[in-house]
């Protein structure tokens, strides 16, 4: 089996992408035909995947929308993240949890992105510290994608701290298994460069575009590596609710096919 | 109905006890008889609470427990957390959950911890900052723990440069509707000192003894506030695990009675 490294390099030179799109699927904002399904999350998501996945190089459901329905969210979660495996297995699965917990207790959290979801990696908070995420560093196969630089307004808070010593122990210390990524927010394109020097080729998950407002070139020229490659540049609700209707798959695709020319371009 | 600061006053003086009971019921630990049951956590979790009930301040499950399990772990939270409002309505819940995303997908969890568990207060990563908790500060009747000194062995990595500003933004800022609390291990109690003068009177959970170490008597002195309160001093696995057989409800008694009291000696 690949390894999350692997995967990523073989899709991205599959597809020529390196967007994602975030499943950021929240029940209210489905389109009214799609809520009144029995498993409307999943529906909806099988919808936009089956209509984006030759333009993207990963997915990525945030967890906090499916956990807002409870165990029924899960499911529909893991009908989703079991769909992407069997029909597009060559496609990375992201589960944007922003877990982190003191050592063993990490378990729980490595078995229910892994084992339970079969996600190919998951997001992480370094607050802890390399010790505490050992046992999902220790998934030699499988991404831990550790907050640096988050693309929220107020992100600066403790990060502007902190951002670059984040990067720098990632890089040099918790890497050994070569699984280690890092979120940096494409609305902070200068501190994005900083971290791209830190980290050399090291692939980053670049959130920000789309709704939030990040800029594409800035983005791209600030966050690939000297290949050209190495991002996975994410846009969720932009691509995901660009229609509020019944076409929402179709406009979805032409949102993403364009945003993957956009950023072609400046690659 | 009475918010987090409230609930926790009253139970702090109607059970006399600063203790706080972690459900981290990781089913692989559980009695083998227990193991065979439909519900085995939720089993095991209300034989635990039926026999500490009296004893204690709060509760605190750690989601990670469950959601290996999946979506059956999640029904066995919620049973165990319907089970404690509706069985002991005066008991604190603690979801141990160690969340944080941005701003709005916070709402998800929000959902998650408040409106589908029911718990009284949920643990939260600092990193993102104040701005994008804020979903979490405005259910002004629930509260947010914020993590400060984490108890693992290398908790220091970021958490030396970063603990005492966590707490000073925290008491400072971020307090506005007085339900926030912040997470210092019974580990570390020089800083656990340290964060208690900069943050007066606001209660602090404090995880780490029992299992993980953290001695009673230093953590009791550096933890309390003037009142001999304000603290809620959690143990998980010295309690619930302190039997591997069918009396693992009556040992969990008899150590929750011993730290209790242990507890309140050095008050």
């Amino acid at each position: 089996m690949n390894t999350f490294y692997q995967k990523l390099a073989l899709i991205w030179k599959k597809h020529n992408s390196l967007l994602c799109v975030g499943l950021d699927s929240d029940f209210d904002h489905l389109p009214p035909a799609v809520k009144k399904q029995k498993f409307p999350q999943y529906v909806f998501n099988k919808a936009i995947i089956d209509a984006t996945h030759d333009l993207v190089c990963a997915y990525k459901p945030n967890s906090a929308f499916y956990e807002a329905g409870g165990d029924k969210g899960i499911v529909e979660l893991k009908m989703t993240c079991d769909y992407l495996r069997k029909k597009y297995p060559d496609i990375v699965i992201i589960l944007d949890a922003k877990r982190a917990d003191i050592g063993s207790t990490n378990n729980g959290y490595v078995t229910y992105a892994y084992d339970y979801l079969g996600a190919d990696a998951v997001t992480l908070h370094p607050y802890l510290g390399r010790e505490a995420l050992q046992p999902f560093l220790d998934r030699k196969e499988k991404g831990s994608i550790i907050l640096c630089r988050t693309s929220n307004p107020g992100a600066g808070e403790f990060q502007d701290t902190l951002y670059q010593k984040v990067a720098k122990h990632v890089a040099k210390d918790w890497n050994t298994n070569s699984n280690c990524s890092l979120v940096v927010g494409a609305t902070y394109p200068a501190q994005l460069a900083i971290v791209r020097r830190i980290v050399k080729n090291m692939p980053l998950l670049i959130p920000g575009i789309g709704a939030q407002g990040g800029d594409i070139a800035k983005t791209v020229h600030a966050g690939v590596d000297r290949h050209g490659a190495g991002a996975i540049i994410n846009a969720s609700r932009s691509i995901i609710f660009s229609s509020g209707s019944l076409d929402f798959a179709e406009k979805a695709r032409e949102e993403a096919q364009k945003l993957k020319k956009q950023i072609n371009t400046y690659r």
